[in-house]
């Protein structure tokens, strides 16, 4: 399984990926799930993958064949002049995937992939889109600052109790680490490191790339301290009002059920 | 969808469960998914119960025919010893149900249900199981003092950083209930109000039953200081290190990828 998190925010772009592909829990491997794409000034663009690792890498091959023959006649990632065309390519390339290897995945589960493509070119505002197996994509707007794709239940409680398009940069990361931590924590087929890049809009060049691994000083303080603040808020709590429970049986509560 | 939780303390029993049952998002409605069975003195029982509600009901009902027409020759819940045998008789509607509608279920989309079973019978300690559409079960140990059915993911974070066998009943029933904010935050599919059951052990009496609505007094202000309390944490950790986050596009971070 696979957990990514893209943030969109006022001043810019957040993303983080797991890096463990697994078959089975006996079959762990690390792979790097993000792709990012360059040319400084021009266009910043960020690729996150989930799913099975085999389609991640055919439909990235796709995009880099497609960088290297593009002419005026066809385009790539690297000639499009707007987030929604490169979005419309990577749809184009899970879909010519799909046509190759689709049928014969079918038999085994079916065709499982889900993207999250990120930012900026030229003028344009920065922008997050998501991809699904079937090569359309909805884009993050500001009601929703964030996208998930993989193993994403655990960790977005925190993203919805927090995330606003209005943090900063810095915050954005900090919270992205927090929604693994609880991942992590919870789930053993998302595992570190974790890799971590952030887009300071306008830019149009990465601001930061980061690897993070499981000894990574930042990390280990930040889970301690939130696991340490959450267990002292949860002990100063209003206790649960235990009063009048010692119901008689007799005199079954309003909730009382099928004796 | 559903969530139910339950957690085997060393001084008794937690368990809460939503209400809401619904098939798509625009066909919801309530149902009580909690049965309580209890002769005062001498056992407690409680099933919580997910899944596909006709099996759940088709299970329950043949449980209570079991304690109408029990005699020697056939043991019911009300009849057996100790709640391994208890689990047992749960797995066996489980099965019964199963042969009856399974090949009609197989068809659209499988036999789907998944119970907890909870209680005390005589001087034998409360146990807490979890039972599978198989009706097979496991039993909850001081290792794993939580089982969870139903659309767990969201709230199983809380329950792994604070869940604790030496927790008071009434603290149990707060993180039960945080553990249940953050899923009702997080997915449409579960639904107020919850019931939450709580059992002292050795009195083989219930404790306290009550149903918590969205209106719910102490709910509304545990939901609401949690969240603030989060916040509150969230601001005052230690940022995120952007120190030499601006590298210089010819000189890749070690974190780079593919360009």
């Amino acid at each position: 399984m696979t957990y990514c998190v893209a943030m969109r925010l006022r001043n810019g772009l957040a993303f983080a990926a797991d890096t463990r592909t697994n078959a089975g829990v006996d079959n762990i491997a690390t792979f790097r799930k993000v792709w990012t794409l360059e040319r400084t000034g021009e266009r910043v663009l960020v690729l996150l993958s989930a799913g099975n690792l085999a389609i991640s890498q055919a439909v990235i091959s796709e995009l880099e064949e497609d960088i290297k023959v593009a002419d005026d006649a066809r385009s790539s990632l690297m000639t499009v002049t707007s987030m929604f065309h490169a979005a419309r390519l990577v749809g184009e390339a899970i879909r010519k995937v799909r046509h190759i290897d689709g049928p014969a995945l079918e038999a085994s589960g079916g065709f499982a992939t889900s993207m999250i493509l990120g930012g900026q070119i030229g003028t344009e505002e920065p922008r997050l889109f998501q991809l699904y197996a079937e090569g359309n994509f909805i884009e993050a707007t500001e009601d929703t600052p964030y996208l998930q794709i993989g193993e994403h239940k655990y960790g977005k409680p925190i993203l919805d109790r927090i995330a606003d398009t209005d943090m900063r940069l810095g915050d954005a990361a900090t919270l992205m680490l927090l929604s693994f931590d609880s991942t992590l924590r919870s789930n053993l087929s998302v595992g570190m490191p974790i890799d971590l890049v952030l887009y300071r809009g306008d830019t149009l060049s990465l601001t930061l790339e980061r690897r993070i691994d499981q000894n990574d000083p930042y990390f280990l303080a930040l889970s301690e301290a939130w696991s340490t603040a959450l267990r002292d808020v949860f002990g100063h709590l209003d206790p649960f009002d235990m009063a009048g429970a010692e119901r008689p049986p007799e005199a079954p509560s309003k909730g009382s059920s099928v004796r």
